[in-house]
């Protein structure tokens, strides 16, 4: 067979395991020199292809390739950017094609969620569409893990890990102070519509703490709500809130977005969770602290989980065994075997099947009075934040994050405009 | 010379290596079994003394007194709480003196900041005003790091190597986002008065990010930090700003006051960052993100500095042996030896000049323009945050942080109303 060179770009928002991702497909590709040229990069996802900005990824030595297993964000920037349909915008496509002839390119690799692979899905299209062989695979990541199909997304399991151990620290620091003190804290999490992330911070009643979950997935009642607070707090002295940035009311309106004014008369700007410490302290009185964990969370790849970093690198090299075998338009995913131990292999779904799904927290995850997680949620999350997967730090006590060189290959085509 | 208890408490803000503190006291109390009795814990700081309420730390086995030093938060409770002066109230003091005789307490360690320093002060002074033979030591503790004549405080370094790092992965995700989404990304952090915790984040620059800070010590000019913010992302496509929770106008004002206030007085801060970014997304039109931390800094004993967890038990140890030397009114301190390679040694203040003194950032640890840090100021950090002390994680990827069993004293006195 020829060789043809691949591309591999990263999507929305990112990971702190994303690079583990590029790398485990960066590094495949590298074994298979004989099917596989070079990698391209796009420096911004799918917008470098479009801009045929494209990192030369065979600059870049095979250590620091590897050390992208111990970085956090998108090593080739990422992007928010989200293909028309052919039929709407013909001309990115042309243009997609001219940039493949241009550079050789065969293999599509993007890494990203559920907009991405909507993206992924279009692309691999070009074949049937267009007549231009292009074999396109989804890689899947996202935090929200709200991907159809795959048992869990890459990037999920290190923020569940994150905010579950955050949850339990900043309870346990309430817990010192709720005598005199702070007796509530509000801690708003990422899950704009799957309380995926929330969940995690269930886990934290295991060690006996009183914590009240607020998931999109469940109308926020305020005053069952407030019920609840008092009652954790009355009974145990303090009470921990987590709340998903996409709680919201009834009516569909997220507590975020409240209109509410500070003591300044500043509007309230976004955040769930100072919106739910002050109905706290209005309906009880209660003196609380919040935190906004926001990119923190997704960042940080200095409390990674083991399991799906290892996920993450697996599923980057399962994308290019897959694109060898021929395959078009698919996603490699994770496939549960078993809980105890826990056990995964690797499967795949048709991207026709995943772009533009989101999948929820099915309901038998979450306690009847909608404020908890029940045991089959546990079950389902434990595995997915076992091991620590630490960075390297060096003498000062910073960690060793990697900052590739980054060289775009010489533009061959005219410019285009976005 | 005769046997006496010891009594030990927790007091202000708690930090993720205050129990090492308390690791400390009570494993040097347990080796000089001869002179010091039980160490009984103040459930919930001083009050715990006032009340009467005794945790016998002899029930604890030495292997959770060890255990003490991998978990973070409070583990006897803390408080906030200040005894007035003895002129003022001289009924607390008198009750104090009742339950140090009741459980033949000889020793007093208060382990906390500034405004606790001034509550151990105020106890030291009971021999001399009361006829009462106590000996009052003060454990520093405070992750503002704002205590007086020790170079550091133990928690500080924790919590800066948090949020340096925190900072870091941050603005590493930001710089990914840049292109299409994010520009500015606002992290609040604590610190009222003192600017040592944003300090911290200032450390970033090394690795070629764009941060600016605000700190406390300058005064907040509202049409410079637009320019600065402006000139940063014109020149490298994003930028970090690290506030700190004190900032404040030139009229005093914070940037963010809910207006409460705690038990002390202080006004209770929280939620600068939202309006740090909306004056950015006003005067730029930016796409901003913004965290604040909150509890999870101080609380992240996950990502605790080595050098702070043991300075945080040399200190504890300190305490005691000075106490067996017979020394009152004293605070164990830290001295600084060398830079390079990163020496310290244990000395002592009197407590007479470090209660209620705060020590703010020297000026010439901050750049000219008020928005970074100096190479010394990078000098004095980076010893603090050296090294990484994890706890030990269970099967299930959670931390084992050990809970005590916390069993009180038999009361041998009447109730006494606080």
């Amino acid at each position: 067979m020829s060789q043809k060179n691949a591309f591999y770009a990263q999507s929305g928002g990112v990971t702190s395991v994303i690079n583990a991702s590029a790398c485990g497909v960066i590094e495949t590709c590298r074994q298979h020199s004989d099917r596989i040229g070079n990698v391209f990069a796009g420096r911004n996802g799918i917008i470098g292809a479009l801009s045929e900005e494209l990192i030369d990824t065979s600059k870049e030595s095979a250590q620091d390739i590897a050390e992208l297993k111990n970085t956090p964000s998108g090593a080739f920037g990422s992007c928010r950017f989200k293909l028309d349909s052919l039929e709407q915008n013909r001309r990115e496509y042309e243009r997609l094609i001219e940039v493949f002839q241009a550079h050789d390119i065969g293999y599509f690799f993007y890494n990203g969620g559920g907009d991405s692979a909507d993206t992924c899905y279009k692309v691999s299209q070009l074949s049937e569409k267009m007549g231009f062989p292009v074999q396109a695979i989804h890689i899947p990541k996202t935090v929200d893990n709200d991907l159809p199909i795959t048992d869990n997304c890459p990037g999920f399991g290190s923020v569940a890990k994150y905010i579950a151990v955050s949850a339990l620290e900043a309870s346990f620091d309430v817990r010192s102070m709720a005598k005199t003190s702070t007796k509530v804290f509000v801690l708003e999490v990422m899950g704009r519509h799957a309380g995926w992330i929330a969940a995690a911070g269930g886990l934290i009643e295991d060690y006996g703490i009183p914590v009240l979950l607020l998931l999109p997935e469940i109308e926020f009642d305020h005053d069952r709500f407030i019920a609840a607070v008092r009652h954790k707090v009355e009974s145990q002295g303090y009470c921990t809130v987590v709340v998903s940035e996409g709680a919201r009311y009834a009516d569909g309106r997220f507590l975020a977005e409240q209109g509410t004014r500070d003591s300044f008369g500043h509007a309230q700007l976004g955040g769930a969770a100072p919106v739910v410490a002050s109905l706290i302290k209005q309906a009880l009185g209660y003196k609380f602290h919040w935190a906004v964990a926001d990119y923190l969370q997704r960042a940080a790849r200095h409390l990674a989980s083991a399991t799906d970093l290892d996920q993450a690198y697996a599923l980057g090299k399962a994308g290019v065994e897959m694109a060898l075998d021929g395959k078009n338009a698919i996603m490699p995913t994770i496939e549960r075997v078993s809980n105890r131990p826990y056990r995964w292999e690797i499967g795949s779904a048709n991207l026709s099947e995943v772009a533009n799904v989101e999948k929820m927290m099915p309901l038998d995850f979450i306690t009847a009075d909608g404020f908890g997680i029940t045991d089959r949620c546990r079950e389902y999350l434990y595995p997915l934040i076992q091991g620590e997967a630490y960075p390297q730090y060096d003498e000062r006590g910073m960690p060793r994050y990697v900052v590739l060189k980054n060289e775009l290959v010489k533009k061959k085509l005219e410019a285009f405009e976005l």
